[in-house]
């Protein structure tokens, strides 16, 4: 029984499948227009740094159960009150002002020196550039086997940014809890997966490879999940760039090559690694994957108030 | 119907006449404390650039239906998630979030960009410097609707910079709508009303003339329209400035010659146009304005939700 | 009757006893989840500086009523519109939309100019850096009364930077209101309590001393009540600084010789004044004088609105 959501290494399969069963009764319930079941419960969103898009979906999900959020959207800049005090003391407090805190801290472990003095849930929402974001993690997990009801057995391409994306390491994370799972890193070199990823699959006994072109395997997997290429990660000109960026680029003619019951997916934002003609595809989740972010959010609040 | 509010040009008179009765049943509303109708509606405030009265008046509104709110102050400083993005894939995730959006946006036509991908309504709270404000016009063409029980046959002046506020533009625009309007146009020379907005009375057959100075035609009129005319946009020193807005002026004095069923206007924030010495007398509209812009927001938000 | 909440001057015994009864029903309601005795109710976070701590306070009581916030965390910056204009005509327009302001000004005699102009209540959420913080003092004594059950009669320790502290000056001058109060005035010589304080303590018969150690006086005391000493206010040496912060330091071995009943207050953000070692004790009364915080705002929530 999970106190606090901070980092993917907590998940088992068990709790990820009672989750998921859970997600997708809250997916009936959005559907509608909510439950008033939470009404008496207050959130707090303290964001130490911006994300409006996960604040939002932190928020959204919990007015759908009913329950009501005070929120800053920038505690980090605007209150030198909390910016000067320890995480420890803020967190002291509000647990005596709110049922549950959602925290965006700008340092990795932020969310976790929060837990250990928090008697009320905290839930991560991304700490500091390398950290952890789990409800990323569950909601990308959550999508595939929402589209395609499994997870084992399936060939995933992780593409892009393996090197930086912290969603992508999670996410690779997760699916060595799963059977069978072929996994394809697909990314130029200088920013291919980590080693300590590669070691944690060979533990696991999960199957993968490199590669640095998406046509070779776009044929061959199941899903394709999309990430951000940022040029300054690259060191290279503007010419190689977009040379390099071929290899990598998701267009109608790729996707002509993907499985008719295949997937396109995204964290999102998106900048121009996928193109917008292929958002009508039925295959592009990626769209559905942020709504999806909801429903697991949803199911995450109702089992930590639930429980505490 | 209207799926979306995005300029003024959208509406017709059968339209208008529609929201402003809706309006009347929403002021009682209000005053009884709201309604809880739209409990399980949620409306996103998406403010790329920050402006406290739109978005207080907005949320004011949807709260007093009983509704729930998402809100951003400053979306363009805050977000390098949601600016980095296009304004497209931004709505096509809050579509699967919320039931209607409302927002700023700081470049003209990012409103309509915005409508083009939605298939929740979007409500345009003002966008860019010269762009549209619909639910702006449409609170001040209340006003004057609640005022004075009529539109038709009304001499309206509209005063002070009407070449840059885009309230006035698009209350002329407006008014050529009814039936034997008279519009006084009382401006410095530099800060007239602009050729195309005279083109379109004259096309509609609407009677207008140019005045410089308030004085000449203040007992003539039912409506007086004030707005500020900033010192930067004139080129002129302290002195001229001084001379020169004393045929602008709203005091005491001035408004000793206004009709006892006139009404002044202003669409707020005001500098020193009006004197505040004016805010007792009963012709005194403007904080009344103020306040209607939450009953035509409310009748616009009731009027999206019912039909999406 | 009291419409505004201002200032603590404003407070006499009966009020405050009223109050604090309403407080601790305030508590029995907080516990059982709330109330949703004013849902039809709004009240307005208009922050013209942010200050996260007592914004979140404030919405948290106003959410556990039943009630619904509009919020701004940084007006001054955010807001050309409102800057632009009288904090008056803000007040004025805000009165037809909700039912409450909570007003934190960057101006001494911000919230009693809009409290002028204002037909609902207006609560001043801190004025100016030598402003007042009336909720902040009332939470404050309403901690030592629910924490000992009487104010008349107890030995209290003022400690820290007197000199500058609102929270200092404005509890003192409560305090002068009840019988046979003692006040140890702890402080660097540099940092003691002003004159007018002492003054105004001698003619209400309170008896007092100046100390400049904690040392002295901690075993005679029901009351330590701790603030921050910022280095920056003492213009000395880090060695001077460290060697001063010894007189006032509260750890393990200082309260030691605290009585078994006596309690430690501070109106947080804490920095380094109090060792974290303290925490645990029962007599560190510091998180729960930050949940007291609630109750007296939401029983000054209620004693407002249920007037106006």
């Amino acid at each position: 029984m999970l106190r606090h959501i901070i980092e993917s290494q907590q998940f088992n399969v068990p709790f990820i499948m009672e989750l998921f069963e859970s997600a997708q009764r809250m997916e009936k319930i959005f559907h509608r227009g909510g439950t008033q079941d939470y009404s008496n419960k207050i959130m707090a969103s303290l964001f130490y740094e911006p994300s409006t898009r996960t604040r939002f979906s932190f928020e959204t999900a919990m007015y759908r159960l009913g329950g009501k959020v005070i929120s800053t959207e920038n505690a980090k800049e605007f209150s030198s009150a909390i910016s000067g005090e320890s995480i420890e003391d803020t967190i002291k407090v509000l647990n005596h002002f709110v049922d549950v805190v959602v925290i965006r801290h700008n340092e990795i472990g932020g969310a976790k020196r929060a837990a250990q003095v928090s008697k009320i849930p905290i839930i991560n929402a991304g700490d500091g550039k390398g950290g952890q974001h789990p409800t990323q993690a569950l909601t990308d997990l959550y999508t595939i086997y929402r589209e395609i009801k499994t997870i084992d057995g399936l060939n995933i391409a992780l593409v892009g940014d393996l090197a930086h994306g912290r969603t992508i390491r999670s996410l690779a994370y997760l699916l060595s809890k799963f059977e069978r799972v072929k996994i394809f890193f697909v990314a130029p070199d200088a920013l291919q997966i980590h080693q300590d990823i590669c070691e944690h699959l060979e533990e696991n006994d999960i199957w993968y490879t490199k590669e640095n072109s998406i046509h070779k395997i776009i044929n061959q997997v199941d899903v394709v999940y999309q990430t951000r290429i940022e040029k300054e990660k690259l060191n290279s000109s503007d010419n190689e760039y977009s040379n390099l960026m071929k290899e990598f680029y998701i267009d109608r003619n790729v996707i002509n090559h993907l499985k008719q019951n295949a997937i396109i997916m995204h964290p999102l934002p998106r900048l121009n690694e996928i193109s917008s003609e292929v958002d009508n595809d039925p295959r592009a989740a990626y769209f559905r994957q942020a709504q999806n972010g909801i429903f697991v959010r949803m199911a995450l609040l109702a089992y930590l108030l639930d429980r505490y």
